[in-house]
């Protein structure tokens, strides 16, 4: 069968708009001959709708339109996702996740998923109900087996901890499945795409059926969806694979040979660098900003998410401030002017003292009689917080937050001030793989100073501050940190690894106290397993220590 | 039988803490003569625990209490809610929501949570698994059927619209319970202890048999458990009712007669002030917080705060602060004045306009051609946060965020400004709300002054602003987001009700768009059955409009 993947981006809630782009990608493919043609999970109404789906308009509307598509078609075979209700059911929500088949102008067959995700960023079973059951349905001489995201997860052949009792997919093939669809909508961590290939090689090489698993992509707030559509034939290997990071199109023939696809995953710095891209281009594009404004300080975070604006948004529409203080090394600013030229962007240079010095007159009442503390720091971090904002409302930039995930776990970094912004560009990013990046970046031309890359990391906020005066070493941080966050690993075995308690508690202590910063922090992309944001949810008042 | 209930306060994550709750609590109902003691849902980790579940030397610490407590029994019988696991089973998380039932050294019973609740705040699915069964345990010659909280909400003798199939509570009543026992944490909205004694007051009536129900009391971080356990008899008659936000204890003999309650809820303004206190209260004292701020504007939010503040940590234990601009009325300074005075807090006054000018000054280069607009406006709202930020880092005081609803609803805020703090201690509550909250504050006395009740609400942040120049007036604004938030109606049955398209549409709109803010907002206190912050999801960026 010839089959048309669409790996088209969504706006969540756009109806119209994602309807068009499944009309247009369905008269395309039925133009270059195929005989179905796929989207990804929930398509129609965008990928994670959340509360949306509560409401009735909104699933009204989805209906309406998912009926005005399928009025649309004619032999050729849509799929697509979207969310269907059984009006008939009287308990609980009555509410599906479903892939739709259309032809011949109307719905032809709907399978609901079977397994609803609930963990880390899933909240599925607040909205979905399970399908009661799979079924086959025979078109064009092929018996299908189609499956939602989740319902291929939980091959009892790949994975050693299952998280569900039944296996939908299993069921189909039992049931006599010539060729398995899958739409999907996983979000992006590096090293996912590889695991997913992994896990569906064994499923499609075991159950000896060809797949076709139809990825979304787009970024959705927090969320990437990074494309990498796949089609394994019966022997589990790979015959194509979708562009990542971008949208793509292309047509599979499941009777022909294909060469073997090996290469899944391009290096981490070059993954995360490109999710980060479309991260930031399509919170920009899909709220309507053009352009971005940075707050680059001389250090190495602030120089690559200004590198990530202008890959995203174009060198003419990303705007830098530089923001010194008396603390202000002369190479900060220095350094900051050879970056802003090899990007070729505008910049402004307004210094905070003024505003911290006449800030601290008006307080010298208040605080007479008390040492500087803490206090003056978060002043400098909040005066910058107060020019950048003040900036974003008179242009209309987008501010980029530049916290990296070390600083952003430990709490090292000022509410309201540093960590002001729309966006966490590279919240998800520890500090040590930020110096990957960079790297990377310059791996064929000096474009982030090489002087900006050797500094020893300061907040600049006292004299000769740096950052190991209140953190360990980065690579220690780190190490500590992916364990704790990523590996969900915990203080006994954390410590026996590092080899040093009182360092691991005090990491570990840090993290833990500072969930009430992280509440109020802007909205951080996610490359990772597991980010800071609604993936990971912990009580801000609570006493557990260990 | 006589059972001791026990309503008390447990701080989440602090195990220590709360088993020495428990083996206090045991031990003097035992001296007490009470045969069977019981504490609320998952008392000995504290409820919510959210993600601690996760954490496998949590649950191992949680297990290792709740032996330890066991251990320490006689034959008087002890009930409390905990986490378990089933280290068997290989599917799934194995973990459940349980009540143990200890007596005579030992855990003797179990009974997991058979409806796991996973819609507004709840994300119970993420962590806990559903009892396979419920089972009678006989004990002193009772039959008890024990439940925990969700369990017993699905009863359908009372819901029209049950979420669940399944009714644990029914098949425990089928097996020949004589003494129904529930343990819960059901966070308050008002109304809701009404809602609760109504249905309870059904299923005991038609099950012919008597119920302890235990509830939590305290706030955590932004929910509010309530306490008012209740004893029903089985006519359905309300024996014992336990005290509304404070913690409580008391013997009930299920063989005794008691005259019947009927008083179960306060008016709506005592309630919700009492409610708040606790919260504020709650936040304070488990972080370690004595003092509090609140950024006094001669408003009726910040009034009412403050006068919250007081209740909650004493007067001596509040600091104002007063920041006028050149914009701010004489009235407003007058007026906090007087306030200041009535509550016997200290109190501050430091204008922002020398800052607010320095800032310009510094930014008049950049802003050079364009016209002053919300910029200005926003400027003076975040040195007003500055400030207080300031104050808060040197002095150690809890910073009080002062929005109500309607603002925090259409995003008439300014983040990083006004939005500033730890807690939105109003922020559940409508601006007409507040109204009627400060009348029954000055019900036997002014306390807030008339003339703060009486002006037009302003953010005086330009020359004779009022709030309805970019609002609706209140009561019309409240009515509709009132609809659209806790009633979950939607556009077209609001604007039948409210007879205006245009304005409906408007305020929808702003709320929609207006997520961005309140993604970055201070945890709300929530006293409704819909308040902003985890129990409300909505994608930031998304394109559904009506």
């Amino acid at each position: 069968m010839k089959i048309a993947v669409c790996q088209f981006n969504p706006i969540i809630g756009d109806l119209k708009g994602n309807t068009g782009k499944i009309l247009s990608g369905y008269m395309r493919a039925v133009n270059d001959g195929a005989e179905l043609v796929v989207f990804s999970e929930l398509f129609l109404c965008g990928y994670p709708p959340l509360d949306l789906v509560e409401k009735k308009e909104f699933r009204n509307a989805v209906r309406n339109a998912a009926t005005d598509i399928a009025s649309q078609t004619n032999h050729v075979g849509l799929i697509f996702g979207t969310i269907t209700e059984d009006y008939e059911d009287k308990i609980g929500t009555g509410v599906y996740n479903s892939a739709v088949l259309c032809y011949d102008g109307k719905i032809q067959f709907i399978q609901n998923k079977s397994l609803i995700p609930n963990y880390d960023v899933f909240d599925e079973v607040r909205y979905f109900e399970s399908a009661k059951d799979v079924f086959i349905h025979e078109f064009k001489g092929e018996k299908l087996g189609i499956s939602i995201c989740e319902d291929i997860w939980n091959d009892a052949d790949y994975w050693k901890h299952r998280r569900y009792t039944i296996d939908p997919v299993q069921k189909l093939v039992d049931n006599g499945a010539t060729l398995l669809i899958n739409i999907s909508a996983s979000p992006y961590a590096y090293g996912k795409r590889k695991e997913k290939f992994e896990m569906l090689s064994v499923l499609t090489r075991n159950d000896k059926s060809p797949l076709v698993y139809v990825c979304a992509v787009g970024a959705q707030t927090e969320l990437i969806f990074d494309g990498g559509s796949m089609c394994l034939n019966s022997s589990g290997k790979l015959d194509l694979l979708g562009k990542a990071f971008e949208e793509d199109y292309f047509i599979y023939d499941s009777k022909k040979k294909y060469d073997e696809i090996k290469k899944i995953e391009s290096s981490f710095e070059e993954e995360v660098l490109n999710a980060l891209v479309l991260g930031l281009k399509d919170y920009a594009g899909k709220t309507g900003f053009k352009k971005a404004l940075v707050g680059l300080s001389g250090g190495i975070d602030s120089a690559v998410v200004a590198f990530i604006a202008v890959k995203a948004l174009g060198a003419k529409n990303v705007h830098v401030v530089m923001m010194p203080s008396k603390y202000s090394s002369h190479g900060s600013v220095k350094d900051s002017g050879k970056l802003i030229e090899e990007l070729g962007i505008s910049s402004e240079n307004i210094s905070i003292q003024p505003v911290v010095d006449k800030t601290l007159e008006m307080l010298k009442d208040s605080f007479r009689g008390l040492d500087e503390n803490i206090t003056e720091e978060n002043l400098q971090s909040r005066v910058r917080g107060l020019y950048l904002m003040a900036l974003s409302n008179k242009h209309g930039y987008l501010l980029c937050t530049t916290g990296n995930k070390s600083e952003i776990a430990t709490g090292y970094a000022t509410l309201y001030g540093d960590m002001c912004g729309a966006l966490a560009v590279i919240g998800d990013v520890y500090k040590t793989q930020i110096y990957k990046i960079a790297e990377f970046i310059n791996r064929d031309k000096e474009i982030i100073p090489i002087e900006i890359i050797k500094k020893a990391p300061s907040a600049e906020l006292r004299p000769n501050q740096t950052d190991q005066d209140s953190l360990p070493e980065y690579e220690l941080l780190d190490k500590i940190l992916r364990m704790y966050l990523e590996e969900q690993k915990e203080f006994e075995e954390i410590s026996a690894s590092i080899g040093n308690k009182e360092i691991v508690q005090k990491v570990l202590r840090l993290v833990d106290l500072n969930e009430f910063k992280r509440k109020q922090a802007a909205p951080v992309l996610r490359v990772s397993t597991k980010a800071f944001g609604y993936g990971r949810r912990f009580p801000i008042v609570q006493g557990w220590r260990k």
